[in-house]
């Protein structure tokens, strides 16, 4: 997770945490939140049915912190329909939060929940910036093995060149932003780096990629994440989504077999270490969601109280780093 | 690698090996080919540039083990253009050993050369399978991690549904046949199990799959080449190739980290067999062509004596489990 450093001057910001989504509600998204109150000095709004919260609470000293309650009713869960639920459930703690997001009551919202139901309460309820049909989802998904940002994975298939262009204007944003990287290379992904390789998508996308301002380095291949030659790859959500599942089942399968193989020769601290270095392939406790008119992360369904500490900072520093102004400056700038 | 065991009845086999490619050519192959001949008592002809070969061959004992020369002119490297070099270069190693196994001199044939040319070289020279337009690249890809069958790795992209089957029979044919799979799971690789989800392309293919008489277990996602949950898993060769090359990468950045985690921890055996673990995301030294009508197994280019007898191995193997005949019988099944 990329931490605010102290030497920079902290604005008073505020998060709206949605409590009641994720595989551990109340009590992770409520400690976290309580860390990142502490720790971060973040005025975090918990956003959850009233009585829920406040018995969670109870578990936690607050004395001091800027913590307080947002009531809501109910909750979308991963085996919901978005929309359906979104209907019928006004009044969700995701919802809410978007409101508050949407309103200004809060400079960014932290959901667990379903990333499904958080597109499509951003979409709906905060909106979209100019030229974007649909959030996208992407992120520094391997680190700490690579820091690229690999978008799209997961929102939008089959998409056009246009779509490709945006995610890469999106993806250029959050590497310039959050990442400090000055003229991030964007890279499409393909299955060899000369102009005429890939599949129809790609051959088509690549010449509108290079006719555009971005710093189009050319395609890239699966190894090129590991080789520091590209800073944003771009591609369908089709493939993003495979990948970082791949990368998940691969560094799970590799963790797994690390303490048979030396488990008795290191201390558990190394063992600990060696599993975490190949199964943490994600992006921490949460990314934005790309493209919306409010910064929303979302972060997994199974992330823990640190995890969702780590996620509201992220919040904080894209609020610093000013990210979605440089979402929209990109997406301007394709024009 | 999968090894001959020696409880099997061992036909006396022969396999031509193509001593010109791959980047440690000619002197790995050759070792390759010798330690083959030791361990397996395989016949092996190794076709290349006469004076280059008996050269080589001085560096090994040879006393008692079936090698024999078969004369070639110049070779097709990385770099070369296939049909064109093919036209140029009739004699080249890798021709010549095709033509062995298509006049049955050979039972099989193994380079290290170019895919592409090898490709080439399967079509024109061998010939392919009934219902086969292309070779299939493909094979147990992420070993020892996972042994699902990944086919296609980037021989054909923007493929039709009826492409995909045919990847699909081929993968089950390597599955029953060499991995001795009674009723190989076959899945569609995509991003979600559910029927609707998908691209367009997995969306046409998952009701032709479902309709033929194949073991189709649905949509598979990334994480489930690590989850028993399937055996063959068929993607365009777009996405194969771009998780193939994935993997790599990603299996290479760990073992770079590992050393400096636990390097004076451990032993060097230790660490060895660590960055192995993690870095050794292949299929050892080589694999079939899928859909030829003979065997044609090409291996990685960097691929040292080990791998390259390994490849010899499995190519030996595959003439003993009739692989060739699987594919037919198993193609033949879809009509």
């Amino acid at each position: 997770m990329i931490m605010a450093t102290s030497s920079q001057n902290m604005e008073n910001i505020s998060v709206a945490v949605d409590v009641m989504g994720g595989d551990f509600a109340p009590a992770e998204p409520v400690a976290g939140a309580v860390q990142a109150a502490r720790e971060q000095g973040i005025d975090v709004l918990l956003v959850g049915d009233s009585d829920i919260v406040e018995a969670e609470l109870l578990h936690h000293v607050t004395d001091g912190l800027n913590i307080s309650i947002v009531p809501s009713e109910g909750v979308i869960t991963e085996t919901d329909n978005p929309v359906k639920a979104i209907r019928e459930r006004p009044k969700a703690s995701m919802l809410e939060a978007a409101k508050l997001v949407k309103s200004g009551q809060a400079d960014a919202m932290v959901t667990m929940g379903s990333t499904g139901a958080a597109m499509a309460s951003a979409t709906l309820v905060v909106g979209l910036l100019d030229g974007v049909a649909r959030p996208a989802l992407g992120g520094p998904m391997f680190r700490p093995l690579s820091s690229a940002v690999l978008i799209d994975v997961g929102s939008s298939v089959d998409c056009r060149p246009s779509q490709m262009l945006g995610f890469a204007a999106l993806g250029t944003a959050f590497a310039r932003s959050i990442q400090k990287i000055e003229n991030p290379r964007v890279g499409l992904l393909s299955v060899g780096d000369e102009e005429g390789k890939g599949n129809r998508q790609t051959k088509e996308a690549y010449p509108v990629f290079k006719g555009s301002n971005l710093n189009f380095v050319g395609n890239v291949e699966g190894w090129d994440f590991f080789q520091d030659k590209v800073d944003v790859v771009v591609c369908d959500g089709f493939v993003g989504n495979i990948i970082m599942k791949f990368a998940e089942g691969i560094g799970i399968a590799v963790s797994q077999l690390i303490p048979g193989l030396v488990g008795d020769k290191l201390s558990p601290e190394v063992v600990s270490k060696l599993v975490s270095l190949t199964s943490s392939i994600d992006i921490g406790g949460g990314g934005p969601l790309f493209g919306v008119d409010g910064l929303v992360l979302v972060g997994h369904g199974r992330a823990q109280a640190v995890g969702i500490a780590g996620a509201i900072a992220l919040a904080q520093r894209a609020r610093q780093e000013r990210f979605v102004e440089a979402m929209r400056r990109e997406l301007a700038g394709l024009l």
